[in-house]
């Protein structure tokens, strides 16, 4: 097979690269042998594809603290495990916060429910670094609010928000809690039963370094949703209904068999080196990654200052450079991958005040090194001689 | 790595195996070079990995004859692919004609619908051998029909039916017509176009040869569906709605890259073999199978008979002998992998008249061999000595 392209990976927010040899060996292995539809047949091959995919589920049960593996469902992706948890459970006339930072994989659904259910639906301000006030949440809520939904950690400015203490402030008043892993799956500590979490949003191939097309939804047992997919289980096929069981009810159709084995070995890549040891590996590059790039000229670096928890995201704007040149450059001259534009967040553009122009997105992931890095601090540096 | 075990697969209804060496290569080839975020950034490896879902899409495109590729929509399997075509076309009140025999992806969804949106649902009789006749088609229409839903070949009696003949009588009516192409989709001829097909839901990881977790649906340009999934898209990120543009509007979320680049694979390998090459291959081997098992004391054959079209399924029952024991005989002592039950499809088993026990199903692929067949038929007749 042809050579790996020279590339200086900094979009692990986007996808994490290269994925661990064992997440590509689990793959190919599923695809050769275990490529059966499972739970569609007794044979041994169907037999074997559902073991898998358990293996995979008890790996992510592990990972997130859930007692049940089967209240994890797999979905595609992690946008498809947030329509079937705010699609699944939000009812006509439901009042819903969520914050200034969700991703529009929360944004889209909710406007689409305010259009069509009469949905309310209260995005609560951040601060400029990102982050969300207790108070103001407090102070969102309302008679009719039954979920809230919080990012944990900001596609666009890495900050970390307080997850459990909006979990206790949601249950005193009787509200459930979605949390948005998207870009904290793999990184932060997750224990779904300590910190309150009655449904994780997360994806197989970021954090969790699995190939693409995988994610799931955990879902707390205390709570049946409407399920996203209607279709074939492999179980109760008489019934005309979605059959109640987990996780049948909520993955209805053919599942990702090669991308959910795939991703059991990202899982379990993850589960050794530990999540702790990957944040604190990621938390200092993107202290390097800060320090080196507030020497540049004219440049403005969003979210967390340096030294505050952050996950491995770092970005900036460079005043009189538009982000999709200076991307394009880091590229083309560099071969260095980082993101332009608005990142699918554009209320968080507003917390941070890029809204005209968008902003560069530097991620790191657990195999980025100083290295690479250091070949980012320096081309920007490179780059902005070039506009003074 | 581990050998491939021993095994007669007859499975291939519900997914193909093994898959073509091409498409175990493309997988692999996305995971370590494409695997980039399609669309979610400028840089080389992002624009790499949307032009192999470009490749895919023109192939799904050539093989459907689909005048513009961006009017397919790739989705995780022929479940979700459903889901997007019922759920986001039909309205509240409208009424909707379907067949006896769909499969649960296309009841469940109606079902729905039914008890949320007041929809209405025909499901045309079919005869014994899973047919639907026009005559019926035509009683059940409706000042309020808007769609009507066909699968192209039932999963359980490989039953053919007339699709272009319908799609003449919708039109005439200002109907719609989807087509459930689960079983049909690189097996029988496709042109969207001659054939007047509004919307065709396809899998990719039968017929076409692909990995599990990938499908689509074709969707005509002048129908503009809700979306299923909302999200991000990679476009128009400042709006709040889904944006118009096609393909984006429809794939919300991270596609399943190595997927869809193991789909292009199969897709290509199936234009090169050719559909007509293939059906005719999998029809001998199921006349082969037929008239074997035909000879077995107390069997029933399920669907068309003899010298009739038919896709690559044999369902049959064995009077006397329980289909899921049956099965894992086969399994376990012959090592034949067919599957038993209800196959998602409880309405054509009321066509069928094996309501009460479900039926085996044996279905044969593009690998399939004669020897498989005729282990097949040796194996049930020696198991129905065992039980005379």
């Amino acid at each position: 097979m042809e050579q790996q392209p020279p590339v200086i990976y900094l979009d692990h927010a986007a996808t994490s690269w290269p994925k661990p040899q064992p997440v590509i060996e689990a793959v190919q292995h599923a695809l050769l042998y275990e490529s059966a539809n499972p739970g569609r047949g007794s044979h041994r091959m169907a037999v074997q594809a559902s073991r898998v995919i358990f293996q995979t589920r008890k790996g992510l049960a592990k990972l997130f603290q859930v007692k049940n593996p089967n209240d994890i469902a797999f979905a595609a992706n992690t946008t498809a495990a947030l329509n079937l948890a705010i699609k699944g459970f939000v009812d006509s006339g439901d009042h819903v916060i969520a914050t200034a930072v969700e991703h529009n994989a929360v944004r889209r659904p909710l406007e689409y429910l305010k259009r069509v259910l009469n949905v309310q639906v209260t995005y609560v301000e951040a601060d400029a670094e990102g982050k969300v006030s207790l108070d103001h949440i407090r102070e969102a809520i309302r008679p009719n609010t039954r979920l809230a939904i919080v990012n944990h950690s900001s596609n666009l400015l890495g900050t970390i928000q307080p997850v459990e203490e909006i979990a206790a402030l949601m249950r005193q008043h009787g509200v459930k809690l979605l949390v948005d892993a998207a870009q904290s799956a793999g990184l932060l500590p997750i224990d779904v039963e300590a910190m309150g979490i009655d449904m994780l949003a997360f994806p197989g191939h970021k954090g969790l370094l699995g190939p693409q097309g995988t994610g799931g939804l955990y879902i707390h047992p205390s709570i049946r949703l409407e399920p996203h997919m209607h279709g074939g289980t492999g179980s109760q096929s008489e019934a005309p209904e979605q059959p109640d069981v987990r996780p049948d009810r909520y993955e209805a159709g053919t599942l990702n068999t090669p991308g959910i084995a795939g991703l059991g070995a990202g899982v379990t890549y993850v589960l050794e080196e530990t999540v702790a040891a990957i944040y604190e590996k990621e938390w200092t590059l993107t202290q390097r990654m800060m320090e080196g790039l507030s020497a540049v000229n004219g440049i403005r670096l969003l979210g967390p200052g340096l030294g505050k928890p952050r996950t491995g995201i770092v970005s900036f704007v460079l005043k009189g450079v538009d982000p999709s040149e200076m991307s394009f450059i880091l590229d083309q001259h560099y071969g260095i991958a980082v993101r332009a534009g608005f990142h699918c967040t554009p209320l968080a553009h507003e917390s941070a005040g890029t809204t005209g122009t968008g902003a560069i997105r530097a991620s790191v992931g657990c195999f980025t090194t100083e290295a690479d890095v250091d070949a980012l601090v320096t081309a920007v540096q490179e780059i902005s001689k070039h506009y003074e």
